[in-house]
């Protein structure tokens, strides 16, 4: 509780000091949101949130998002003031170099920041994953009288957020799914960055969150009473997420700018600065707090008992159920079980040994069942697309049936799937993975970016992954898709060519823990390589000879997929012909990169120019591996509706076509 | 009127039959839909669709779109029953390589299909699109007595399209722009590909729609009375759009699968199809419709009656506005102005006269408001972004405040204005252009492929197009955006490096009638380079020689927008140090590989190899041209939080810079 000696209204002042300051210091970014709401924040923050800023990584602590991430001054502000290892001279830095007030909150370079924000939308989609994720752990580890995961996930957001289509999609779904725990305090200050909404922005938002299954309030979001009655009834509310559509004033002690968009994106200016400290009755120098107001923001102690108190529950919960405290220690540090490793590689060679001819998504679906029964904390599921990505295996529970299951129906939500299980990553506690068709990752591309941003460790399922799709047609058959994911920096991306490349491209995106993964599956079926046992391990290396002739090569075939298949045949049939082909399959180009230089001359010597890439992909990309002087066989224009074989052969994609590629390079 | 003679269940059967039977006979489709709609569509259509099948082209007709393309035989059924020059033969060739009947609705494909539809959501919002059109050259041109713009959109949608986020974006813009013609039929079966919805959509969507400003109705969807009725009530709001949402069952007639997924997207099956056919009653044989249903179903004559009516319309108009009628028929066409091309060139000549040192986004700006003088036709907006974007000139009038205007404020919605704007392009008269920041096309990511892929006149507007932005941060940071941009098929992207630049990519995206062009625009000042003034029409060819040395170059440095400055400077001072340096402009690389092999070699020499690209973005994609040998300075990671000028030293765009990696590469 806040100390009642200070004025509430002082407290929230102190927000707007710091951000109007920031800003104008920096001579960059957003006064309004923060000014707007900072009452709100004040009231959660002093009264509400249950954190602990002398440990930010403290596992029961309540998850606080800002959604509308442009505001970040108001993050920064509250994590100083409440006691965060955010010093006075960081907000002093606000959007410079390498400081630790980067313009929009930055995930990983702030401490209590819990996600990257400014992509309006995308930390609402966050924030559902953290309560879903908090559901669902607590339903897996809570016993009775042992509640040692209970947090809530309070997020803002401006409308911005909700204009945005992905506050449809998670918003839709956390009613549907009864996310109780989840709260949300909608900044409706009337104003975007055109104007004021009324002629883009209309809707009524409060009947469209009931209209979800939402508890619904509208308040006075600068009336301290009653923002604490809303947190008061939405926490009382536990069987739906609740909207707090809070009615303000952007910028709000600004005498000239408050209530316009002109305090929204830019500094007040030196001379509204100072007028706003004389509507604000805050007669401080900039960046000065003082002491009383220091002392009553200060939450380090309220913070640290709270901690101690769950650090008890937790000594309870070991002493009552060793093994169960012993496996959620494990995954909270998201840490792999011991033998993981070897019994993921074991897999592959199983795998191996088999020699299916299959499509890759159906040899995902068998990774799937031999990690799922290894990894409790694997959650996942598919964009309405199940039965097609192939992403439910024997020991699949829907959470909408057990609020400890293990698979989601995200229903078609892409975009908001695949933020909601990047969420869930930063939540800690689980592995997710989501799915859909390669070519709809299109409609997740910024939430694949954030994860690949966030560093967050969210498996990426994407199946149907070229024409060979088939008759769908060209809105389904993806050719520049994985050049996009490729590019994306810090994006892992797999495309195997059999079962046995898929198990260690599965087990690669599982062992990953500082980013995202693309696991790229056929529709249809690809044969099984021919490869010496002792080959399986170099799989991991990204890329490797799968076919070498005697000798130096003449011509290097690098192919990924299901083209690897027709490349061999090829290759075969060139070597037949006497001429030096090697062939090197290469699964994953990123991981390939990052081997020794050793490896990689090895598997394409620097002397060896004669180059084909054949990816039934856009063909630009392989330009890095072949140059100017080699050949690329993929794809230079849209697909078309037909049979994915006769698509595959129409397209060029034949074993005749690449060894005669190959051939017209030695001439 | 449907001939009464036949019942009208019957007619709604042969869709049913139609669809059932190609789906089957190509082993591959989607007949739960058009099933399950085939009452809703037979009355629409055969009771209210205004259309003219000898004609698909009619420009007055009203629109129609499948938004839940997979259900495309309902659409082919239709065209082809109406009198559509789709033959039977079709029908049977369907989802085979080149037929008139691709696995999803395609533009261009089939006579009578108006847009592409499949990715769900979209083709709803290309009816958002269409009804705006058309409201807005309805006021531009009707006048008293003379409706020659009067026309109707229909869409049809299923749950997949309600429960993506762009429903969500457009359909709220829908309701507060009041669109009254726009009509959506919501095929509420309570199936989505993973079953029964429930678990995953439980939303009220009436109520949502209502928040939305929406007339609402619920209605049982295999009821013709009930369908015609709310089709009227429909037409009579015009204040609003209108959401019929009708109960239907998936599958209707198959008595084994309907109302269950698997009705949904696999073929029935032989037996399943034969028991159908007794369900339904429905005792022809394949592809077989008797001739009372066909004569029934035949709207060639009042279609071409109900063409001849608008025609007498348009004589009668163009008899009192003789001027109005002549542009009106110009703005259909789609044409531009007789001496636009003269006029956009002599722009850029002026531009180059004028030497700005400005930030491209407002040279941009400057083009608009010389272009938009000229183009009545130009209509468009931002994503909330309009001070930002620099898209509002002194011709600009909200379509909010005058429905005879030409700016939308679309609100934060980039993937709906994307998709609306494409909508606009294809209905006709308009030439639409949309904004954002370069980042946030990625989350109209898949719309721009859509637009791309239809070959659709939007143009695309893509402010603050690097880490130049600043401030901001890595989420606001284009790095990988440009190459993927750049790979998409029938895209064309423009990044100039000045003002004269920015003149040349607007009137070329103005002027290509077969596709979108993406301008891509800095946030920072750009400094205007020094051309002789015949230089200003090599532009147009993508790529030119902007600085030359004597003799042939000994190196190459290829640059773009914001990089051509220092690159500038790079040559100049290695020319000084006796280097035979080049720097090739080359802001559109589609237009450069589009020119005639002299021109590419006279521009970049096959035999020079020492080749250094430049540009803020991702380097992967220049290996096209500077192959192996040469080098790439461009973005590996991310960006960071800093003033744009502190950024682009950071990150090594320098002069300097530049310079050394063109001496190294001469070492």
């Amino acid at each position: 509780m806040a100390d009642t000696a200070v004025p509430r209204r002082r407290l929230a002042n102190a927000i707007r000091a710091l951000s109007m300051d920031a800003v104008q210091q920096a001579k960059s970014g957003h006064p309004g949101a923060p000014m707007g709401m900072a009452d709100i924040a004040e009231v959660l923050w002093n009264d509400h949130l249950k954190h602990n800023p002398g440990n930010p990584g403290w596992f029961d602590r309540d998850r606080f998002v800002l959604s509308n991430g442009h505001g970040s001054m108001l993050l920064y502000s509250l994590l100083h003031l409440s006691g965060y290892a955010v010093p006075m001279d960081e907000l002093r830095r606000f959007r410079q170099l390498h400081s630790m007030t980067p313009g929009h909150p930055e995930f990983g370079y702030t401490p209590g920041v819990e996600t990257t924000t400014g992509p309006l939308g995308q930390g609402l989609a966050n924030a559902v994953g953290m309560a879903l994720a908090e559901r669902t752990l607590a339903a897996q580890f809570n016993r009775p009288g042992h509640e040692i995961v209970d947090h809530c996930t309070w997020a803002f957001v401006g409308d911005g957020c909700l204009m945005e289509g992905i506050s449809h999609e998670v918003c839709s779904l956390a009613g549907t799914l009864g996310l109780g725990k989840l709260i949300v305090f909608y900044d409706a200050n009337g104003i975007s960055i055109d104007g004021e909404i009324g002629p883009w922005f209309a809707e009524d938002t409060t009947a469209r969150f009931a209209a979800y299954g939402w508890q619904v309030q509208e308040i006075d979001g600068h009336d301290p009473a009653a923002i604490s009655k809303a947190i008061e009834a939405a926490r009382a509310e536990t069987a739906k997420p609740s909207l707090i559509q809070c009615r303000t004033i952007i910028g709000f002690g600004s005498p000239g700018k408050q209530g316009t968009a002109a305090s929204h994106g830019a500094p007040l200016g030196e001379d509204e600065v100072e007028a706003a400290r004389k509507t604000l009755d805050w007669p401080h120098a900039p960046f000065f707090i003082a002491e009383e107001i220091a002392a009553a923001w200060d939450a380090t102690e309220r913070g640290f008992m709270a901690e101690n108190r769950w650090k008890e529950r937790l000594v309870a919960y070991e002493e009552e159920f060793p093994e169960l405290a012993l496996e959620f220690v494990r995954r909270m540090k998201g840490e792999l079980p011991g033998d993981f490793a070897e019994r993921a590689t074991g897999f592959a060679r199983q795998l191996q040994g088999q020699g299916a001819n299959i499509p890759s998504r159906k040899a995902s679906q068998l990774c799937l069942e031999e990690f799922g029964g290894l990894l409790p904390e694997l959650i996942g599921g598919s964009a309405d697309l199940t039965g097609s990505n192939l992403t439910l295996w024997s020991g699949s529970r829907s959470i909408a049936e057990a609020t400890d299951g293990n698979y989601i129906y995200f229903g078609v939500r892409e975009f908001g799937m695949t933020a909601i299980a990047t969420g869930i990553a930063l939540h800690g506690g689980f592995i997710p993975y989501c799915a859909t068709f390669l070519m709809f990752m299109e409609y997740a591309r910024n939430a694949v970016r954030m994860a690949s941003l966030m560093q967050q460790r969210n498996i990426l399922v994407y199946t149907h992954d070229s024409i060979g799709q088939g008759e769908d047609g060209p809105t389904h058959q993806p050719i520049e898709q994985l050049t996009n994911l490729r590019t994306t920096p810090n994006l892992s991306l797999w495309r195997p060519c059999d079962s046995v490349e898929c198990a260690v491209a599965w087990h690669a995106a599982i062992a990953r823990q500082d980013g995202p993964t693309a696991l790229v599956f056929t529709r249809q079926a690809i044969p099984q390589q021919h490869r010496p046992d002792e080959l399986v391990e170099s799989i991991g290396r990204g890329a490797y000879v799968l076919l070498d002739c005697e000798g130096a090569p003449e011509v290097i075939v690098i192919a990924t997929g299901s083209e690897v298949a027709v490349s061999a045949a090829a290759v075969r049939a060139l070597q037949t012909e006497g001429i030096a082909a090697r062939l090197v399959s290469m699964p994953s180009v990123d991981v390939f990169e990052q081997q020794q230089e050793s490896w990689r001359e090895a598997v394409l010597p620097g002397n060896v120019r004669k180059r084909v890439a054949v990816e039934a992909g856009a063909t630009d990309y392989w330009r890095k591996f072949v140059g100017l002087e080699g050949e690329v066989i993929g794809m230079t224009g849209f697909g078309e509706s037909a049979p994915g074989g006769v698509l595959m052969e129409h397209f060029g994609f034949t074993a005749e076509r690449v060894a005669s590629v190959a051939r017209s390079l030695l001439e």
